[in-house]
Formats: C-alpha cells, structure tokens, sequence
C-alpha cells in the first residue's frame, strides 16, 4: 500500500474540522467536492516531507490541510471557468448550487486553507508556510490565465512549460516545502526538496495529459480523448506540433478541438501523436530519476515513500 | 480635511506593489477596480488605529494592503454574484473581462491579499494578523451566502443584524483589530477598539442604505432607490415592515422589488419608509456615541482621528 491509511485518514479528520457545519447551503458546497474522493496528494506530500525529519504527525496536519483547501478551491472555481459539468464522475459544485454559490463555495475554502495556516502553533512556521502558500496562490492565478490565454493559440514549448509549472506546479512545490518548513528542514534539504518536488510537479501533470490519450476511461471518469476534442494544448501536442511532418501536422489541427469528430477521428489524432506520448514517458522517466536522486541527503529509510511517490506518479492510473 | 492625503498615498504605494505588472490580462483585470476611486476606508482604519499608539507608518502598510486587496476582491465576485453591471459609475470587472477573468482577478487579489500579511515582519505579529483576516474572510462568506439567501424571504432583524455584521462588519472590525495587534495594544485596548469596530461596522451599513434613500443620485453614481427596486432587504425595510400599519405595509411589499415601477412609485416607499428612516438615524447616531466613548482610554489627541471617522461614517453622503 503505497498512501498510508492513516495517515490519509487523520488528514481527512482534520479538513473536516474546517467546515463542521450542516444544514447550511455554503458549507454544503464547500463539501461537495472537498469529500468526493480526490486523492489527497498534495496533504500527503506535505505530511510525508515532515515525516522525512520528524514523527509528530499533529504538528503537521493543518499545513496538510491548507493545501488540500487551496486546491479545491482552484478545482471549484477551474470548473466555473471553463464551464465543466462533471468531475471524478460527478456533477461539479456549479451545477448543482448554481454559479454564485460554487464562487462563494470556493472562496470559503480559500479563507479556510488561510485559517488552516493560522492553526499551525509556531509563529515563525506559520509566517514561513503564509510566504510560500501566498506565494503558490498568485502562481496558479498567472498559470489559469495563461491556460486560459492558450485557447486563443498555440504556445511554444517554453510557454506552454511556464504554465503548467505555474497552474499545476507550484502548488504541488508549495506541498513540499511547506513539509520541509514544518520538519525545520536546513538549507541544503530544502533546495534538494524544491528540485525534487520542481520536477515531480512536471511528470504529475505529463502524465495526466498521457492518461487523458490512453488512460482507461472507467478509472479516469471522463471519455478517452476528451483533451483532444476540447483542443487542450498539451505538452504531447506541442511536441506534435513541433516535430511532425507537414501532412501529419495538418491532419491533427483539423481534428484538435473539433466538437464534432468521432471515436474514429480520436483514434486517428492519438496515432498520429504516438511519437509524442513516447516522448513524453521518456520525458517523466528522467525527471523521476533526477527527481529521486536529489532525497539522497536524506536517511535512507525515511526517504523510501518519497521515492516511491515519484514512482507512482507517473505509473498511475488515474 | 478628514483623510490626510499623505497616508492615502503610502497605502495606494503599497497597493501598486502587489499588481505591479503591465500588459498582462490577468493583472489588468484585477487592477480595474483596485485602482477605480475607492474612498480606503478599511486600509486608513487599519493605519490609524496603528497610529493610537505607535508612528512608524510603513510597518503598517502591509496590513492595511492586505484588507483593502480582501475588500477588492470580494467586490469583483460580488459584482459576478450579484450580476451587477456598474460600480462606482464604472462597468464592472466582469462586464470588462468576461466572467472567467474576473473570477481570477478576485482571486488573485485574495492571493495577495495573504501575500501582504506575509510581508509583515514580524513573526508574531505576522500571525495575529494571519488569525484575525482569515476569519474575517470566513464571515464575510457567510454574509454574502446569508444576504443570497435573503433574496427567497424576509429575514428576521436578528437575521438581518447577523448579516450585516459579518457581510460588512467582520471585514471593517478586522481592519481596525489588525491595527492594534500591529500597535501592539493590550488586551483592554484591544477590547474596546473591538466595541468601537462593531459600532462604525454597524453604522457604516446603515448609511449606505440610508444613502440609497435620500441620497444625491451623481454623488452615489446609482440611481435613488436602487434598493427599494431591487427589493433588498435593508433594516430601513426591515423595521418598516414590523411596525407599519397593514395597508402601507402591503403597498410598501407592492413596491419592493418590482422591476416595473417608476419614479413615483420609489418616491411613494420612501415616503412610507419615512420613519424607519429615522429609526435607522437615531440608531447610528446612538452607536455612533457609543463607539467613541470606547476611545477615551487611549490618548485624547491620537484618538482624534478614529472619533471624526464614527462621525464621518454617519454624515458622508456618498
């Protein structure tokens, strides 16, 4: 079992804390999807970085949660922006609270995850952890702009990379460091951290664009494809883009973001990007190396979920 | 002169540092109301009440930032929320940026917002600050889903009272409790600078909707009576209702929030508002009492400031 039970569970215990409340639309809300079984990636990183230095899960456990809070809330808000009807295979909260109440649903979670921060008892951690949640948070905003921006044309590699390290990226970073603020990690450790959880970040969301071309889509909770006729630039795409022949170029653009095509036409764009999505395994493959060589300073056994996260990354299935 | 232009100054100085970045949509967006005339009310709170005890403004500043970014960001998603297509005479961030960027917009202020407390320097202070705005947001969260929820019945005046408190009041109180923790007040300053916060907070809403009222329309930049069409349940309303006699309560309930009426009709409510209008008067001025009798512990020529504010508060006419 690679996720901890136990840990998972005393993480739920404490977000439950922040929003006690019933019989009350908003906090209705704010739960839809905070409780919908998302994976808690982010809470864990962050208690299983602690863990790398320290045992007292407790003291951990409300930074834990900040993440978790901010992260829903972006999904919340993502959803309205892009008009999504279903996530994990269920209505998202706009759908059913209506707009309103899913922008207020998601700025509750955002004052929450800052009230989360509040509980942390040391005072020079809990100023630690505000610089750098604040700072993740301005990041996502700059990286959904820009994603947003991206519908209107095609971003080059560089671009398209800034983005994804902003709007996915740094929170997962956030998680990291905010793991080694907690656990009094030195210099030294948390640079190695920030390198490792730079580049986890990356393969975390390269491998969601592979799941997306040949993922199963029971496990998924959304069709094969759908980044494809949606026209998502992804980094397979871009690879694509830059690499392919004239013809083969000029085949996926018509398909790319056609509302009409079929499972036929799906079919045809995810051969056409076959080199792309290998280049992209190749891709998640050295980062996960690079990305398991800087835990090295750590101790050997406290280091191994790290490594094994990395790991699961980017052999998960959904 | 009530506001001393040079602290207004320092604080929209301060403010330029968090959104200081040109030719980005996001940014832009999140600037168009920040920088649109708003009168600072919360963030010259915060420095004057710092001023109580202590003179080195810029230790402050970050604070004062911080509350006014939160009041921002919580008018772009109102404004979303509420569908309202003006503010302060100018189209709203929405109808400028479409929905999806004004979402973003408010919550990358909400991001800076924390981003400013993080800029505090001390540790301690720091998270004071943190625990007394991040609840302050939750209330205001609450407000504004109670104030949504308003819109399907009229509320009680307890309702009412509890609403407004922490719609308006949390954030205004707030203001001023983040002002003495970075003064430094003890815990009996602390008290009665919270007494005096609830009172202006209280005050502060009453007047906006007297103005609405009995206002002057180009001062306002809204038409007279927008409340009494869009039926909003105001404690003019709310205590009309309670103590009319039958039949101008049953024309006053004809009137309110029918989209139809005309001028006439507005000037028939407030004319049966009337007393409730006074009611709302001699209840501000009472509070208005009150609030600076809980300054008289503090210094008689500092606290000058804070007792012309709870007067201002009650007389501005816009």
């Amino acid at each position: 079992m690679l996720f901890d039970k136990n840990i998972l569970q005393k993480i739920d215990e404490e977000l439950k804390t922040y929003v006690d409340i019933d019989n009350n639309k908003l906090y209705n809300a704010s739960k839809h999807l905070l409780f919908a079984g998302g994976k808690r990636i982010r809470p864990y990183l962050t208690v299983v970085t602690y863990m790398l230095k320290k045992d007292d899960i407790e003291e951990v456990l409300p930074a834990a949660a900040a993440v978790e809070l901010i992260h829903n809330y972006t999904l919340i808000h993502d959803d309205i922006m892009d008009n999504d009807d279903e996530r994990r295979g269920k209505p998202t909260v706009h759908v059913v609270f209506g707009e309103p109440m899913a922008i207020l649903a998601g700025d509750l979670l955002y004052a929450k995850a800052f009230e989360a921060v509040s509980r942390i008892k040391d005072n020079k951690k809990a100023h630690e952890v505000l610089k750098i949640l604040s700072k993740a948070c301005v990041e996502v905003c700059e990286g959904q702009a820009m994603d947003m921006e991206f519908e209107n044309y095609y971003p080059t590699m560089e671009e398209y990379l800034e983005m994804i390290r902003k709007k996915t990226g740094a929170l997962l970073e956030a998680s990291i460091e905010i793991g080694a603020v907690m656990a009094e990690c030195n210099e030294e450790e948390r640079e190695a951290l920030k390198e490792y959880a730079k580049r986890i970040g990356l393969t975390f969301q390269i491998q969601d664009d592979v799941l997306d071309l040949i993922g199963d889509q029971k496990k998924l909770g959304k069709p094969v494809g759908s980044d494809i006729r949606e026209g998502k630039k992804t980094i397979i795409v871009i690879h694509a883009l830059k690499t392919l022949d004239e013809e083969k170029k000029k085949r996926l653009l018509e398909i790319l973001g056609n509302k009409d095509i079929g499972d036929e036409e799906i079919k045809e764009a995810i051969e056409i990007l076959k080199p792309s999505i290998e280049y992209a395994k190749e891709l998640m493959k050295q980062k996960t190396e690079e990305a398991k060589n800087y835990l090295k300073i750590f101790d050997k056994n406290r280091r191994k979920v790290l490594e094994n996260l990395a790991d699961f990354i980017i052999s998960r299935v959904y």
